[in-house]
């Protein structure tokens, strides 16, 4: 059979929406978010479990490597194909349905194509949320199969917290829909067999429906920009911090001065809080919120935060140096140009790493002590998630610099971070963004021996066809897709 | 080789105090919280990993049967030996090292052996504790093999939520020792195997060493009892109380007016709470709390848990008929005894079932009118996690009835409630227990085909011995064990 067979006899099976073939058509799934450009054999774009279930069947018979794609907002190089033109991808954006909300059990049934700002919108009336706080608009399949976590995971955890079931397509001849879709809480007859659909890259089988913990929007909410006396003080300070406002904390954010400096300069909206022009060192971006309305007679969110803050500034061991209560929509907006002002200031080389959580600062030391002979002028431009250990670690490359364009030196740069990371800090190289094919390499070198061959038996028990972008162990047939 | 010789190289290993064979000293490990009474070859006490691996691995290697014991206190025949006196119990009580306490990560990386009261005793001084409250006093490893829940689910999640790494020993040749003890918060750089090992009864290996995350204790607690106004209006109750209350609700227990009513004629130093001496149909054990100190000039919990409920009193809806603030103490003492108080009444035949929040309601309407003509004169005792969803329905046969003594009978009732609660209602039939011998015939019966047979493949390439008292597939050999 040809290619173009193929493609009929998938276009049988879906319709004419269903599959795409053409250059022109398939352009935007070749495309990564930051890194890839592929190319694909054709993109097929189920509209059901069954459908899936169909194609995916058809492809596993017919030795044909397909990779699974959901909002293609990652940064691993996970949902796109490669440059072999012999993959398909197997987009879930029509998947949108169903979405059932069962408002006293607090969950909804939704189909791993919908967006997560789309399943926001639907769900503010109820006064309910998905509480993962992205600065993405991924689809919901694929937030699952990265597991990840954002900015809130200090109050709400991470995509496996919040996830109450599943329906999966393994690849095997069948096509075999496993339907884990349950929307208990408290399931303890069996396997979770759930778990090992999350965060794997959709390796052991493609997302096709998922069943959400919500949880009650935030009515109040107050934040503050914090400056610690010093770096080394944000452990002693974050469990401070929790001491006194407790489950009321939902964001504790780090901020290298590098990063709001990138911010400050390629984003002119932004006002700059610090005193006099001044950027610390290192800075904190607090959130508190309430579920609740206030109550008659109770002070105002931020005039507590406020008192919290003045407690601790007073306390014994002098751990802020200043703080300052802000609008959250203002203070937000700094915390979401980073992301875009570090890009802005030159080639960027990014990491993604999770500490314990008193090891971030550590870390950090480290590598602004060993970087500038290391790699010399490289920028350290850290932001992240420092209530939970997660470190948005990102290096910039001035774009004049040669070795920008070098990859040896990126490889190499990666390889050294990474192993600090692993090695000397017991940390993680992917806390929330996966595996993919860019994290590959690391989980070759990194995963123990006996930990892969598990991966790889899972993989012939579950799903022994090609699917997806990571390989956890060596599927039955390596032989190329004959497209 | 004979018993004698198994015992005399399994003592070489083990050490005198490791190996237990007389009669006398195995008569408490053969013996279960509420059920069983089994008979051991030997009771095995390592007192490290590398001891259990060596254990396991000689076991594996001669084909002896290990069951894992914890803390024993389980109530589905999942930690003792069967009847025919060729099971080794392993027990996990001397794996009490490490107990290494990380503050500024909220962790602590303690042995399986450690009991619950104990750890939460040592994490005192530090204002933490391991946030799962039960009335049993297990130990950590048989926590983490059932994935127990508890009364503060509702606030904190199960032990799943609460466990952030393991070491496990699997029961193969070599007892490979898997070391899945981070205690990252975020970590994606593969498959997540402890999950599997969590709720799964032993099955797959023996949990040695557990990671475990820690909460910040409560430092005001207020306490209610609720009665709705009509059994009917729980699940909107609850929603209206998570609107108020937000993440300061703590537990949200459900008490029938038979369970009640056991435990004021069972444990005569409780007081009845309600008015006059009655009893109401259904009513609510209601606590909030607070990790945080009072701050200057907030008003006390109890007095904001009054005005809160007032606010809900007046609403439109009126869904309280009565609500009585009460002292923490008492108010717990009550729920507490209901167990004790359900036990003594009768003949008890107990659930532990769980559905979806607004299911829970419904299914004990569905039993109350039609089990009068199915099995006259049962009564239903229920209690239970009303705000996640978790019942202990129990249920009582008056001792002098002669079916009380019937396994048939006993059977029968089993069957149909179970069928009832997932068939009818896609319930659970072990919300927090977990498998065990109990509860295996279920299993076998209402779990999918294809689940099962992941379930035994995933046992052949983890722990192809035999291991515990749950089969989730046929293991490589099912001979007997030789002793």
């Amino acid at each position: 059979m040809t290619a173009t067979d193929h493609i009929q006899a998938l276009r049988a099976l879906l319709g004419e929406k269903g599959l795409l073939a053409d250059a022109a058509d398939r352009v935007a799934y070749e495309t990564g978010a930051r890194y890839d450009q592929g190319r694909a054999a054709f993109v097929a774009r189920p509209a059901s479990t069954q459908e899936v279930s169909a194609v995916v069947s058809y492809c596993v018979r017919n030795g044909i490597h397909l990779i699974p794609q959901s909002g293609n907002t990652g940064l691993v190089s996970g949902s796109t194909p490669d440059g072999t033109g012999t993959q398909g991808v197997l987009s879930l954006e029509r998947l949108t349905a169903p979405f059932d909300l069962d408002r006293a059990n607090r969950s909804v049934h939704v189909g791993a194509g919908m967006r997560l700002s789309d399943l926001n919108a639907k769900l503010e009336e109820h006064g309910l949320f998905f509480p993962i706080d992205l600065g993405a608009d991924p689809r919901i399949g694929g937030m699952v199969s990265t597991n990840t976590g954002g900015s809130r995971f200090l109050r709400y955890g991470d995509v496996r917290r919040n996830t109450l079931g599943l329906k999966v397509v393994l690849a095997d001849e069948e096509g075999t829909i496993l339907d884990l879709s349950s929307s208990l809480r408290k399931n303890n007859t069996g396997v979770d067999w759930k778990q090992i659909f999350i965060g794997t890259s959709g390796a052991y089988g493609v997302v096709t429906e998922c069943v959400l913990n919500l949880e009650p929007l935030p009515r109040q909410t107050a934040t503050a920009i914090l400056v610690p006396s010093d770096p080394k003080d944000v452990p002693e300070l974050l469990l401070a911090l929790e001491e006194a406002l407790g489950s009321q904390l939902s964001a504790l954010e780090g901020m290298s001065d590098n990063a709001v400096r990138a911010a400050l300069d390629h984003v002119p909206s932004l006002r700059n809080p610090f005193q006099a022009g001044t950027i610390p060192p290192f800075s904190l971006l607090l959130e508190i919120s309430r579920s609740n309305a206030p109550l008659k007679g109770e002070q105002p969110l931020d005039q507590m935060l406020e008192e919290v803050l003045g407690s601790i500034w007073e306390g014994e061991n002098a751990l802020l140096a200043d703080a300052v209560i802000g609008k959250p929509h203002e203070v937000w907006a700094l915390r979401h140009a980073l992301s875009e002002g570090v890009k802005n200031s030159g080639r960027l080389i990014a990491f993604d790493l999770a500490f314990r959580r008193a090891d971030v600062m550590r870390f950090l030391d480290h590598m602004k002590e060993h970087m500038p002979s290391r790699f010399p002028g490289v920028q350290i431009c850290d932001f992240g998630h420092i209530g939970d250990g997660g470190v948005h670690f990102n290096l910039v490359v001035p774009r004049d610099d040669p070795r920008a364009a070098d990859p040896t030196f990126e490889d190499s740069l990666r390889a050294w971070v990474v192993d600090v990371c692993v090695k000397d800090f017991h940390g993680s190289f992917s806390a929330e963004h996966a595996i993919g094919r860019k994290n590959q390499a690391f989980y070759n070198h990194y995963t123990p021996a006996e930990l892969q061959r598990l991966g790889a038996e899972f993989k012939s028990i579950t799903s022994p066809g090609l699917l997806g972008s990571v390989e956890f162990g060596t599927p039955a047939s390596k032989t190329a897709a004959i497209l």
